[in-house]
């Protein structure tokens, strides 16, 4: 168990090659320059996957960036997965479970898995570090979430950036910081899963409603009552859940949400703006080149939510926009018209 | 005692006919409206308050806005405060303790006093509240504190707001919430007072850290986790001095603390972008029409924190480019220059 050992990775796979999986395959290859470690990235296309390895480029997410020459490419998930101690899952969150039944067979013994992704699975409202438990039989200590302020095109200009590394097994979270410490990222590590997963995967929802908010012309004032109380329903969540308050107060919940809600670079954000300008959902969709995951993660917070008897006002107002129950005109009002009283009712 | 009666004040004195003091003044007129309380204003040119009396606009600080036609205004502060239930204070925050000296024998008994000055006084330390409550021997069951996301020209636009009304007493904090609740601003009542402060302050330093940030052009992955880490040191502060956490994660904190790190209208924020783009702080100063608070607090809040022994990294490193014993270039890592290490270390 090389993690126990303090030994690094020697092989890393990658599976995923959209932005931040490239971005942060470049992050473990800076961070492994002049070690023997190398860095294997999975894709689904070719051609991708050919300007990889021949030209140091991913043309379709991050054409502007050299990757580092300890990063190679393939389409074999198995040759990718072979003998990589540590793995890291970058797919789109609706599609992970999946991917994981075609994967399971191939992954080395006792690798550690890193998520990547931001979502809520719809049907079963499982978070994605669940749903990696359940499909490949790993227990929690091999499971690791990575997530913060981190703008995959900042990261990949090398803009300094932090981040948290999270697993209910420190001295794992530990073990994944120390090969992702290049001088413009620093991890940090934390052991709660839970609060650093579900501010991932609501800040995306809020996000949609920071940007419809932008796009009706709503001031500051507006959008930062709307990050304020958004995030109190997210942390709300992820108490009941099981979560720790100060996870959500910090970089994977208050950071990122702040980062997103304030960047033209977030799909989430931007897919809001275009609501908030009327645009149709089907008009949005097609204007995406990448998804947009709090579109498809909304139902299930709001499901869970319930489950959970967690009152998420916010949460439930865009899921209404989106599933065309509600106008972006009605979302404004709706959103401050609550009786005067205490802030904390 | 009309405030206990829940009887609503007939006059009220806002002194001080800056942005906030006037359109403070505004919010008062407005939910005034077709009632037959009335709002006096204290300025000290005679130019703006004739502006005010004859035709209704502060040309000086509000020129585009229409003031309520129950909104007069006055340079004879005992004439202003003469049987004014309710005192609204308005003025810079270093100069408070001096103007107080001179208004006190004139307040009207049992008059209750709002704060609405965001500052800590240089050499005593105190918030606005302490230097009321000294200089005006009023019970702390009398002094308001209002604050929140509240950009001034937003609200003298009508875009829609929320705010924190403070009180250690709730009755006095909803006698006031009650007048000052126009269908564009939204009053939360609290009874944290310290923590209410204390987020008003910090704020304002951590605006100029972002600002800086901004105008030396770096990223919003970092400007995320400065804000993020700003509020957690201001909570620290907060909590030293008897503050609850809540109240930092509400709309006079976080929500506060974003509007003014967004806003293009926040002083403080466009104060630190000229600073990050590499003017004095002479130059600075001199191309600010009005104060920009956290520029005189940031002393205040550093001796404060170390009085208190709280590590306040960030505030520190403000106040330092502020004196000179910082360049702006120096900041930025700095701020980054943080070992590896579990968040909430």
């Amino acid at each position: 168990m090389s993690y126990v050992d303090g030994i690094a990775p020697v092989k890393t796979a990658v599976l995923g090659a959209g932005s931040w999986g490239t971005t942060f395959a470049k992050i473990l290859g800076d961070a492994a320059e002049g070690t023997d470690r190398k860095i294997v990235l999975w894709g689904r296309r070719q051609e991708v996957v050919d300007q990889i390895n021949d030209h140091h480029r991913n043309p379709r997410y991050l054409s502007t960036t050299e990757l580092p020459a300890n990063i190679s490419a393939s389409i074999d998930v198995e040759e990718v997965l072979k003998d990589a101690q540590l793995v890291v899952l970058a797919v789109p969150a609706q599609t992970l479970r999946e991917q994981l039944r075609g994967w399971a067979g191939h992954l080395a013994k006792d690798a550690v898995v890193v998520s990547l992704m931001k979502g809520l699975e719809l049907g079963t409202d499982q978070r994605m570090s669940q749903v990696i438990e359940t499909e490949l039989g790993l227990s929690p200590d091999r499971i690791v979430v990575v997530s913060g302020p981190n703008l995959a095109m900042e990261i990949a200009r090398q803009e300094p950036t932090a981040s948290v590394v999270a697993c209910s097994d420190e001295n794992t979270a530990k073990w994944v910081a120390n090969v992702c410490k290049p001088r413009y990222f620093r991890p940090y590590t934390v052991d709660d899963v839970v609060g650093v997963e579900i501010g991932g995967i609501v800040k995306n929802v809020i996000a949609l409603c920071v940007g419809i908010c932008e796009g009706q012309k709503v001031g500051d004032n507006t959008k930062a009552s709307v990050i304020t109380r958004g995030l109190a329903e997210t942390t709300r969540l992820a108490l009941a859940l099981g979560g720790k308050a100060e996870t959500l107060s910090g970089l994977a919940g208050l950071g990122d949400l702040v980062a997103t809600c304030s960047s033209s670079l977030s799909r989430n954000h931007t897919a809001g703006r275009m609501l908030g300008e009327g645009l149709t959902l089907d008009e949005v969709n097609n204007r995406m080149t990448q998804t947009a995951e709090g579109i498809k993660s909304g139902r299930a917070v709001s499901d869970l939510a319930a489950k959970m008897g967690v009152d998420m006002p916010i949460t439930n107002a865009v899921v209404g926009v989106l599933e065309g129950k509600l106008t972006v005109d009605e979302l404004g009002p709706l959103l401050l018209a609550r009786q005067l009283k205490s802030e904390g009712d």
